[in-house]
């Protein structure tokens, strides 16, 4: 641990610490950052009545701010008027591995785990300014080009924001790996399969306005494009990092 | 509610209920059941000294049952000798929703919300078989294949399972969906891009026997097809759905 930079990672406590597996954990917050900055979707982990809940839902990054639409946490904080903590973890799935035991079976992956206190997003400016770069830091610029949102819209929206107090990166990035004597041993054939998530072509609405062309901030919506690739291009074009 | 079948469906409560955008919600086992087998990796949430933790991790469905290797949430089981309470959450990502206001704008997907109460598989036969089936059950077969587990790696692997107690499946599929007045009030391109998670050709290890074929399980396993249909596809076979 002493060769954690402080300013530059995160610090190390019981609730982040990579447990299993503990050397594919990491802590400095390059890598952290690029993780969730690659996603759109995250899965958001909170405790209402001592209960544990686990929602998808879609979020980014400003800074060690972390920003979402608000969910059923939204109304236990309405209803406790107070902050409750979060879990939020973003995970890439990037290949199946097929080793020659049940035991060297594994998945490569990049996978952070965010921890902070979320709240409600009351002031209705930033709350504003929110929900364009929401639009924004997945489809850059288009807040300008699409209808500003109505009174009713904007009270029927909540927009959750969290601080990371500390998080943690837990990466695999391996090919297969077995025991010394199986690869001989043991007759199963064995391999990666990448795994991607990808974009295909896009279907326009019908009710298209005749001779709209696609926008100029859909530049990296290729067909056939990685997401997380797409995200990080779109994400760096809002956020100049 | 009255038309829910309750011997096919779970029941609703205010666990499970859906709130946000209620009309998505389905509660029939055979929607959940499909969204949980057409998956390989989930979200786990559970809580630790009150604070929530979601961590993803592989799993898969037996009747009423899921099952996941152990996480953090099995030390918790061990110290305090008990079940706990967990979220298992399924998303499936399919396709990014371009509207002309920011209201609109949405994400078409599959999700899952399983509620129940972990605990370790103490029994070493029926780990064994369960150490056989999450192998089995994402490569058809495989199994027999392979080098069973030593003494040590079976000491080192945690196996954990829950009761599915109740669940509700939520589901946005849909094209773009504006206000009437926007179709034509707003000059702003909008469309649906489709997302999948797909597999690609196969690396096998460096160091495979020469000579060996690809297994006859492998045969969903195409290069560019989708993972939530090979998945769907190579549960049927292990578990004749």
């Amino acid at each position: 641990m002493a060769d954690i930079d402080t300013a530059a990672s995160y610090p190390i406590t019981d609730v982040n610490r990579v447990k299993r597996v503990h050397e594919r954990g990491r802590y400095d917050k390059a890598t952290v950052h690029a993780i969730l900055d690659a996603a759109l979707v995250c899965h958001i982990a909170y405790v209402i009545e001592g209960r544990p809940y686990c929602t998808p839902t879609g979020f980014w990054r400003e800074g060690e701010h972390l920003y979402w639409h608000g969910s059923s946490a939204s109304r236990m904080i309405r209803t406790q008027g107070k902050g409750v903590e979060v879990c939020l973890t973003v995970t890439h799935f990037d290949a199946l591995v097929m080793a020659r035991s049940g035991f060297h079976h594994s998945i490569n992956y990049r996978a952070v785990m965010a921890f902070g206190t979320a709240h409600i997003i009351e002031d209705k400016d930033e709350k504003l300014a929110l929900m364009d770069r929401f639009i924004d830091r997945i489809y850059p610029g288009r807040s300008g080009l699409i209808r500003q949102p109505t009174p009713q819209e904007f009270k029927a929206t909540t927009m959750m924001g969290m601080q990371i107090d500390t998080a943690s990166a837990k990466i695999r990035d391996k090919h297969v790996s077995d025991e010394e004597e199986d690869y001989e041993g043991v007759p199963a054939w064995s391999a990666l399969y990448p795994v991607t998530q990808v974009i295909g072509a896009p279907s326009e609405c019908v009710r298209q306005i005749p001779g709209l062309g696609i926008p100029e901030g859909m530049v990296d919506f290729e067909p056939g494009a990685r997401l997380d690739e797409i995200m990080t291009k779109t994400y760096g074009k809002t956020f100049d990092t």
